[in-house]
């Protein structure tokens, strides 16, 4: 197999230097080299992953999951799933394969402070040129998918192979990132790798972070990526430590747009604006057979009113609204409740208009209180409802780059040659993109998982979705290097 | 004070004998002695409890507490409550003034198998003679208020004192029984003394009954009654045990009405009917940002318009529904909810509107898991909410005696001398006069209560109050005890 015996030429060239030197890697192959330019300049676009070769790489490493919660050899790969805490043994395997597998493809990696690992693989031009990056996460949550992040990294990896079984050279260097903790299932912070990385996060927060995992010892995140060897020296930033030219991640869609409408690639132009808030509604404990409504201060009865009032406001203005967690005081069969704490989540496309809906649904929020309270004398104090918000977290939208967007969507419309496979779409959920977007060219490929289901043992992508996406990765990323060389910003 | 000189001689010629002898207790008296017939009779109707004696007798008996939950001296009465759990160290020492305190004022005490204590005074007529009670229960929930059931008991007592300080010989013998675990606290059955008595729960269940109470050693109910020392020969039957010739319960109301009215009694018809379910709302678990609405299973936004929905027809029907416990599952903040479980409790007075309440909330929970799913091709297994209702409980309505009743109105009009202060009301609790309603006559008389609070430290009834209700539920006993002989019930 042409494949096989490529590898193995391309892995006894490579120099294993640093990756800045300009000593070439392919120069002594035995085979005429095609650069990225001729490559598309020809249009030998054809250029395609190997499906089988992708699929086996997602399901392989999948052999790295905690057997407690998640089946290593599952007779049913559709409902096995994958239980990948960040840090954990389990994460310490897939990165060690991870290293490995990339150095054998002739890449050269880096492991930076919070435990980023960079595969680059060199270029024609590498002088102070930053890679253009495939990246994704190889962590899942506790009783999670094969597919969440893994999809990215594996397709990565298959990128990488394309290239050296097809004697590509690129412009300039090209690699793979594996980000640490996107899932923030142990450490509570969400995309905790690139969050440092692009400066949101201190680095030193992100050390100190405690597993809230159940099943987890309580350790901080800096105490287990010493303890499984990835602590590592580059310093974790988008400045000083290894720098990006580009980031194309490809996810499943994790929700169910796509597959209703049999489409094939979902062009990310972007991130939607969440807020989360935690919500307490107080009124008063009464017995359940002797209050009657008109004397009641019925705290789970104006939390379900509250809730129809948000999904209102959120369809209202086109966002999203969610009560995920809603626990009731004192929660007995007889007692009316006195008090209910409940979760929040809005989201909007636009910051302005999911602005507009935290103060809708804090106007609405006080109307629905005092309509509440019967205020008819001496009955006040008895039927007062009280409705508070507080903000935890907030998180803007992102735009993804319109270039980096343009080589998605040129190379999806290529591939597919069908428009209508094609789905222009914004992200409901973060993604380390997020992240790079702050500092480099970004965007996303999505592409249909069934029934949208994600963070789920059942989570499923169909091997053609998976096989589609990742061409489309491979072409985006070609796409830029050209650009990138066009205009000067490589060799 | 003429009160200890005639307790003191009452104490002294009482004969302490069976009372179903025929022997009087009274005929060595210096004073000329009233019967019940006479007193009524002559209009001697301005018999009066001692307000003072009777609040003590409350707040005195409180220091029975647990102390670690509720103070045993506070400096605020009206914030100290009671913690004294069925059975417990607590109890068994508040039953001991009950027995010592009972024949000090010329009682006989039996205690039954399932620990309830009868105090009976003798009338002029014994033999195959049983007594009119007073009855309620010592013991309290375990952050409990003063006044739950010991009203009940403490005026029991204030009537004997009376009685005694009057030197009045009732027709037939009359008594005040402590009934055993009304509150189910601990044995989460509920009113299990007089249920037992009644023959509506087995002896055997009873006895079997497991500490639920987290703070408690998990013991059954007849190992706690044997080691206080309750558990009595007397069966525990109102067949073979001790008799009930009729049963008054003075009761605070646990809800606002006759505070917002300003009424100072209620008359209590009855209990309602009620029933306990527990409905599960399945949905599916989904991503909180990537899910959008018409793709949605929301378990809880269903449950939302659940809770209204059953508040709708409860209010169509003049009854109540209270939603006192939810759980949410998975319970994650960006997690659309996937299945919610939350217990269901219906009341009304009347059995048949009750079964069209249960009727009518089964057929629109359909209509609503229907309307919530999405029926558009392809959505409709990612869209299915599914509503199940499974009762857990059911308590038929209940109709106190009629002339029971007509006591107790009666008692009320002539005392008060102003209808619009007494109120006929059906009762939202369960209480021990349902037990005993199934084999004597039996009628109940409610108390205002501030801001209609129980089963709270905070629960607060006031003093002129408590006397007023005493007041009336000794003249109910006097003009039961008349009514009774005059039908030729008694002697």
């Amino acid at each position: 197999m042409r494949t096989r015996s490529c590898s193995v030429l391309c892995r006894a060239t490579t120099s294993r230097g640093h990756i800045l030197s300009p000593r070439r890697t392919f120069t002594s192959s035995l085979r005429p080299r095609l650069r990225t330019t001729e490559l598309l300049d020809f249009g030998l676009t054809n250029l395609k992953v190997d499906s089988d070769r992708l699929w086996e790489t997602i399901h392989s490493t999948a052999k790295w999951t905690d057997v407690s919660r998640s089946p290593s050899r599952a007779d049913d790969i559709r409902t096995a799933g994958l239980s990948r805490l960040t840090l954990s043994n389990e994460d310490k395997q897939v990165r060690d394969w991870f290293v490995q597998t990339t150095e054998s493809l002739g890449c050269k990696t880096f492991v930076d402070q919070i435990g980023n690992i960079f595969a680059i693989r060199p270029g024609l031009s590498n002088d102070d040129v930053p890679a253009t990056f495939v990246g994704s996460h190889l962590d899942s949550q506790p009783s999670g998918g094969r597919f969440d992040g893994v999809l990215g990294v594996a397709a990565g990896v298959e990128m990488l192979r394309v290239l050296n079984d097809n004697w590509i050279e690129t412009e300039g260097p090209v690699g793979v990132v594996n980000w640490t903790n996107e899932e923030s299932a142990k450490y509570p912070i969400s995309m905790m790798g690139s969050g440092v990385w692009a400066d949101r996060i201190s680095l030193q927060d992100a050390w100190d972070a405690r597993s809230v995992h159940p099943g987890s010892p309580v350790t901080t995140a800096k105490q287990e990526l010493e303890q499984i060897g990835y602590l590592g020296s580059v310093p974790a930033s988008y400045k000083d430590g290894i720098r990006l030219g580009a980031h194309f991640e490809i996810h499943l869609e994790q929700g169910p747009k796509l597959e209703i409408a049999r489409q094939a690639i979902g062009v990310v132009e972007g991130v939607q604006a969440y807020k989360w808030f935690t919500v307490t509604i107080t009124g008063r404990e009464s017995h359940a057979g002797t209050t009657d409504f008109s004397n009641r201060a019925d705290a789970l009865y104006s939390a379900a009113t509250f809730i129809t009032m948000v999904r209102d406001v959120a369809k209202s203005l086109g966002g999203l609204a969610t009560i995920g967690m809603l626990t009731v005081s004192p929660s007995s069969v007889n007692t009316v409740p006195g008090e209910v704490k409940l979760s929040l989540d809005i989201r909007h496309p636009s910051d302005e208009v999911l602005d507009k809906m935290v103060r809708t649904i804090q106007s609405e929020s006080q109307t629905l209180a005092s309509a509440a309270t019967n205020t008819a004398q001496g009955r006040h104090h008895l039927t007062k409802i009280t409705i508070g918000m507080k903000e935890d977290f907030s998180s803007n939208a992102v735009k993804f780059s319109p270039e980096a967007i343009r080589c998605v969507e040129q190379s999806a419309a290529h591939l597919l040659g069908d428009e209508t496979k094609i789905r222009r779409m914004t992200s409901g959920a973060g993604h380390d993109s997020v992240c790079t977007n702050m500092h480099c060219p970004t965007a996303m490929i999505f592409i249909p998982c069934k029934d949208g289901v994600s963070h789920n043992p059942n989570e499923w992508c169909e091997k053609v979705d998976c096989a589609t996406g990742a061409n489309v990765l491979l072409h985006s990323v070609l796409r830029m290097d050209k650009l990138r060389k066009g205009r000067g910003n490589v060799g």
